[in-house]
């Protein structure tokens, strides 16, 4: 990298769902709302098939600890476990470098 | 954690798509075999809606720069770059811990 690069982080969680999954959409739309206003909160990725893969990107790891810890966030999580995830894996990953590509940018 | 962690690198790639996707699934197969017989590999994930999300996990920094440089993925690299992909993002990171939920894992 030519430029000075400014690590940050990103939390890559992947999972498979149970079949009944009432209040799941509600309760994954108002959690990108909360994330997104949370301290440090970069940004926010997500795509799923039968696995699904949400990352979120954070300027540190106090970031990412506070953002585990919010109230509201910590009962979601309850509900992922005793109702809606069949598994989940969550990695939380430093971003050391990277490259972006775009098609006929302007 | 109180275990002994050993950590190890993800490739975070996130995609949209052009139109025209001929050969795409071909190649997306083939690059998914070859990468398995890298050395330094250690699985990889995938989900797609609009956005595209692939993680691949390696042992190292240079296991990934080798996969990079792999021929054949270099040809399929150009041809994401010429034919297939509108925009994409590539993160190299390194997992610095993990967990892991399963319901009633036996």
């Amino acid at each position: 990298m030519h430029k000075e690069y400014k690590p940050y982080y990103a939390v890559i969680f992947t999972s498979t769902q149970r079949e009944n999954l009432e209040g799941y959409i509600e309760m994954a739309k108002r959690m990108e709302e909360l994330a997104k206003n949370q301290p440090g909160y970069l940004g926010l990725e997500s795509a799923r098939n039968d696995l699904g893969i949400t990352v979120s990107y954070w300027e540190s790891l106090d970031a990412i600890k506070n953002w585990k810890q919010q109230s509201e966030h910590l009962q979601a999580q309850l509900k992922g476990k005793t109702e809606w995830y069949n598994w989940y894996h969550t990695r939380i990953c430093k971003v050391e470098r990277e490259y972006e590509f775009h098609y006929k940018s302007n």
